[in-house]
């Protein structure tokens, strides 16, 4: 066992020094573990939805190259931290060891199940190897390490939810309880993306206030807008490309949305998004592909006076929130095993 | 004169088609004028802060280089658009025509001095030749003519302000306007970078709750810091480097401020923010350097759970807050004066 770290992780930072762990270039992922941190034998990996699609194209969707790139950013930085999309994921795994030092919020002990809920942008990772992974949900299996400091989180995974189902909640569970603090009754609701946040955060505001709130969605995936109707989330939807926001008439019609939740993995959607926003209203990016100076110089552009905020992970009681929006909702719950069945 | 072209400027994009301007790799620049575009004789132009500090060390501080490189990016885009750090600016000229199909908010006619309020990442710009270059200010006195859309926005220049003034403070003027809607009596709030939108928006807030409103400011300037008390507009200052925050004791005590506002131009500042901030406090962002991804993943990193918001550079109004307040404080006129004299 090391001496007592640092609660933001500084001590594992090794290039550039100072830095703190998510804009370092590399960590030290090695053992022995510090005093004051929690150490995790990694079961399953998530990788974030926006680095998973750009390492499936470069890796022209052989997952033997894939994988043997995930694990050379883990060699390289000491972390999952794709240097192209800046992101990383989340991960499962079994508590092997709490720190005699650590004081931070968790109350966790060896043995507990649990998956973190601190991007692995700043998580010291160490993997031995990556035994399957899934090509379309970004799910691998692997064996290795992660290290948590004292300001890091992370739950412990449900009992009663399918593993990788709990994991593929958790893993954006951010956005229904940010989109429940944003939005109010009476709102007009657009989704940008119809992809799992955009299910997960509808079922919250139709649970909440049933036709008080009007959701609307665009996807280019027709199937995906499909199921947001057929599933009761969504009382319209538009198919389109929102990087090309020029040829969406609906977005020019009209007085705008209260409340416009960006929830794609694609680049390039953040002048819909404005350009859908009504005067006054707030704009909700989660795609790790936003660019900050689109947004803020988009909105300037055409001179659209609205909030734009950008969509922590980090939500007080998003977890519960978002696993129980899985229990509650049956139809919800179908969707998930559908998708994330092994 | 062309035909009637397309109020978000689709009718000047040529690559990639579809796109949107800001977007754009490339716009077309050219003239006869669209029938609903004006038409604006170039004479002055403002460089974005985190741009030209970008254009300025790759050009070692040589002016000729820096015009060279400057021309020969408008020449490639027929737009001002640093390809690194993804921003622009703003012109101030004369507007030499207003097309006889325009249908925009502006009341502009021939021969009115304005200052462009839209990025020159989205201005169709074509510049002759550029005269004078302030290494200090990112002002420089160029011949050309940009070209504004039906969306954009643009204001007259005021007669009582030196020019290069109220360039200077139109060039950030969403600044102080959005701090104002963010801050509340009875707040702690901090800046971090003591540069000109720190100072416009202190004054702001202390022109509105003086000692109701605690204000403090970090920045590695000693001599920022020191105006900022001077000039009354500093209750505390800290002087340190925020992209740092490590190192930063003052960060890790205490409860959190309950608003943070990031106006500095040095990418990497986005942590010291975010520890900054208390609990369900505010950051805004206005550095064009900010990167959305270390922001949303820092804060869930050190499971913070506060608003992040993308500071717009439209805010209903904020060109007329913005210069009001350098005509009620001396002292921040005097400060302009000095900063921004030719």
């Amino acid at each position: 066992m090391r001496a007592q770290g640092n609660p933001y992780g500084l001590h594992r930072v090794m290039e550039p020094l100072g830095e703190l762990p998510q804009a370092a270039q590399r960590l030290d992922a090695s053992l022995p573990l510090y005093a004051d941190e929690i150490l995790i034998r990694v079961e399953l990996v998530n990788v974030d939805s926006t680095s998973f699609r750009q390492l499936r194209e470069i890796s022209q969707n052989d997952p033997d190259l894939l994988k043997k790139r995930i694990l050379e950013i883990v060699r390289e930085r000491g972390k999952l931290h794709n240097p192209i999309t800046d992101s990383g994921g989340m991960l499962v795994g079994t508590v092997a060891e709490v720190g005699p030092g650590y004081g931070g919020p968790l109350t966790l002990k060896a043995g507990d199940r649990v998956a973190t809920l601190v991007s692995l942008t700043l998580t010291p990772l160490h993997l031995e190897e990556i035994r399957g992974i899934d090509l379309k949900t970004g799910q691998m299996e692997a064996r290795g390490h992660g290290i948590l400091f004292e300001t890091g989180i992370a739950c412990r995974m449900p009992k009663d939810l399918p593993e990788r189902i709990a994991l593929a909640v958790l893993d954006i569970c951010g956005a229904p309880a940010l989109v429940m603090r944003h939005v109010r009754n009476g709102d007009r609701v657009l989704f940008v993306g119809a992809g799992k946040s955009a299910k997960l955060s509808a079922v919250a505001l139709k649970g909440e206030w049933e036709s008080g709130v009007k959701v609307e969605c665009l996807d280019v995936d027709a199937q995906a807008l499909h199921d947001m109707r057929e599933m009761g989330l969504a009382d319209e939807t538009h198919a389109g490309d929102a990087t090309k926001p020029g040829g969406l008439e609906f977005l020019q019609k009209g007085r705008g949305y209260d409340v416009v939740v960006n929830v794609t993995n694609v680049p390039g959607t953040e002048m819909a998004s404005i350009m859908a926003v009504r005067e006054g209203g707030t704009v909700i990016f989660f795609g790790m592909g936003t660019s900050f100076s689109k947004v803020a110089l988009g909105a300037e552009g055409i001179a659209k006076d609205a909030t734009f905020l950008i969509g922590s992970g980090y939500v007080r009681g998003h977890a519960e929130l978002a696993l129980d929006l899985v229990r509650e909702s049956r139809a919800l719950r179908e969707w998930f095993e559908r998708k994330y069945s092994v």
